[in-house]
């Protein structure tokens, strides 16, 4: 008999990961989450040169990466024939390394976020992690609503990010972490909000603040819009810091 | 200073829709919600080809179709040069006439159900209509999670399909309505629940039972996954029954 599996709700998944998470800022030690994109090795030199554009201009949580090649294993899949993986961090991480320095922390959707002439405007789609079973950037990616290319070419688009909240009572504890982590090379901080105050026009919940954090798909929903085709599953699962290195050491 | 319109999840979208539903099962007046599906014409004998088969097939809402050609005006927009429209009727449909018909009816999901030798078994993904800006259906279409050809080809494969739930109470009556929706062509129902159980393996509010409605957008699905392209805005507004007609007669 075929094994039946129930559906899982990608904020159960979150919960799994963000409990596995590890890493520690301060000693850039541990395991951090990761998303993994698959891609034909023909076109390695363009989406390493798109990678490499993205992460600089700092359209992503981290500059690390780490390149799978044919027959590597990651997690319970191995990289297949003339295939080529890239595990990159994920912006859930953040989320992970908050709830072992003790804040209780709910990420809450991820969405596009409209960018205009440089400045974060508002979420235009949203999709709550609770309610789906598909993650909602990669629903987001392959609904081909981004605009992540014209972004960076003229400072106004549509590209990738995520919400979580926080009790207020935790705003110092988040805001050292958070340094901690920009010191440790994971950034892509879009916006802390004000308790009680709408953050990138969706509201928050009474006595909490918003954070939105880039996605750490931006890289991907890029070479999606060049016409290369990549698949990408985001929290895909663990990895330690260690593996990873800078992209600009490839 | 450009429009600045806040986000809209798809349960505040179909609960307008569902109140501006008219359609009477019994005269068979009235407006009822349909999806809208663009095509390129050249393509237009493929997709009815398609449509036909998928719509005597059973798997899908109703037979009912309005073909729109260039210039034609559909809602707020205007079919495309080169392009051809298909209205088909949303499931949604039948949530507007139960509403209509006083039943407490609340869509809960749209999502992707495994049929197995021909019996749905359990639904293996799932959006909440309440927690999403993007139609669920949509969303599930263009992650190419589908496999609604080799369903139809060998009895086993995954359907799009979504669930409403209503109170236990209101039982004989949604028998009766869905039996004259059956009478006027709107079928569809792959399962309705015993109150208190599980329903394609989810489980139900208390006192509640649920509904399980093939999705309007199969059709669309195996164009798809034939290859063809196909943009799909699913719910997207209201159609006089009168102006659509059976698809054996296009």
């Amino acid at each position: 008999m075929q094994k039946k599996s129930r559906i899982q709700f990608t904020s159960v998944k979150i919960e799994d990961l963000m409990f596995r998470t590890t890493f520690d800022p301060r000693t850039r030690e541990g395991d951090l989450i990761v998303n993994l994109s698959l891609i034909n090795s023909k076109d390695y030199d363009d989406v390493i040169k798109i990678f490499s554009m993205a992460m600089n201009s700092g359209l992503t949580v981290s500059p690390m990466i780490k390149v799978l090649h044919e027959g590597d294993k990651f997690g319970e899949m191995t990289i297949g024939k003339d295939e080529v993986g890239f595990a990159t961090v994920c912006s859930i991480t953040i989320d992970g390394v908050l709830l072992k320095a003790g804040v209780m922390i709910k990420p809450k959707f991820g969405g596009l976020v409209e960018i205009r002439d440089g400045l974060p405007v508002r979420f235009t789609n949203v999709l709550t992690y609770q309610s789906t079973t598909i993650d909602p950037l990669e629903v987001l990616m392959s609904q081909e609503l981004t605009s992540v290319m014209e972004m960076l070419r003229t400072g106004t688009g549509k590209i990738l990010a995520n919400l979580r909240e926080a009790p207020m009572i935790a705003r110092d504890i988040i805001d050292s972490t958070l340094s901690d982590m920009v010191d440790a090379g994971i950034t892509g901080i879009l916006e802390v909000g004000e308790p009680n105050t709408r953050i990138l026009d969706v509201p928050v919940e009474r006595d909490h603040l918003g954070i939105v954090v880039i996605g750490g798909t931006n890289p991907m929903a890029i070479v999606q819009e060049h016409g290369i085709p990549i698949r990408t599953n985001a929290m895909s699962t663990l990895m330690s810091f260690s593996e990873m290195k800078h992209i600009r050491e490839l």
